[in-house]
């Protein structure tokens, strides 16, 4: 793959058909439980239903009108300027051609114009997330935290961290 | 205060009258913002209107007819046998009697006989927390992570953590 990738298409809004979208997107990582997905697929129901005060925003990437990555992230409740990233997934045969690192920063970029501070991300500690952590630590996050056993015995939590910089109201995803 | 204090009334099912009753013992202890309040009492909403599906489960310490304490607690979803206590507060006029070791201790059996392996408490580092960290350590808990400037700029989040024997279904306060 040649290193420098043209910049897909941004959508922010959330269409009812992006449940499925999310569910094959997800599904097609390879690394995630089916209970996961469904909760995956849950936070597009949320925000179906709610709006913006669901708490879920979603960064859609798309190539020839297909979704072939997206993000999930939104402001932690009771803190001020921090917030998650609940998802990130890249369609199996799209990944390593930089577009994960693109849907991660065009997130930041989102949350940074929203207010935000710092970004948070929790992953497991299982072997299958070692290109996962290994991915946000080439993307500028540290590790802020390992929970022994919080998933389940045997499988820890890793809470990674990236501060940002909070921005004017430009995120380039508006714009598209 | 004498050390040696008799049990208080323990009750797990949630009434309509607690709204008003978590809202006077939070604010009675006078280190919780106002919004803080605002999501105690929505958790008690959530309770009501969705049962035990809502994830939260809560414990009153009932004298003479009136909550004096209260704890709401709750299996972290995604994860298999960890456990959050959300909230845990005590009538200011009633602290520093054991009540709220006695309650922390009664929701660690409830936790427990539940099948829950560990429980997470995360609390503020500001200042006006440390007797209530101190408090959690003299419980047995021990700090798992802090992470800087969670709440916001100069409010750290402290992530405590105590590791529970899951146990057969025997807490007192089902029978009491």
């Amino acid at each position: 793959m040649a290193g420098q990738e043209a910049a897909p298409r941004w959508r922010c809004d959330v269409l009812p058909g992006d449940r499925e979208a999310v569910r094959r997107l997800t599904q097609s990582t390879g690394v995630f439980h089916p209970f996961e997905i469904d909760v995956a697929v849950e936070l597009v129901d949320e925000r179906l239903a709610r709006g913006p005060s669901s708490g879920y925003e979603f960064l859609f990437a798309e190539e020839n009108g297909e979704a072939v990555g997206y993000a999930c992230f939104g402001p932690i409740a009771l803190t001020q300027g921090s917030y998650d990233l609940y998802w990130i997934a890249v369609a199996k045969d799209r990944q390593g051609c930089g577009l994960g690192r693109m849907l991660l920063s065009e997130s930041e970029r989102l949350i940074a114009a929203a207010g935000g501070r710092q970004v948070y991300i929790e992953t497991s500690g299982r072997d299958v997330y070692e290109p996962t952590r290994q991915f946000y630590l080439r993307c500028g996050y540290r590790i802020a935290a390992v929970l022994g056993d919080f998933y389940a015995a045997g499988d820890d939590k890793v809470i990674f961290v990236k501060a940002i910089r909070p921005s004017a109201a430009e995120g380039s995803a508006r714009r598209a």
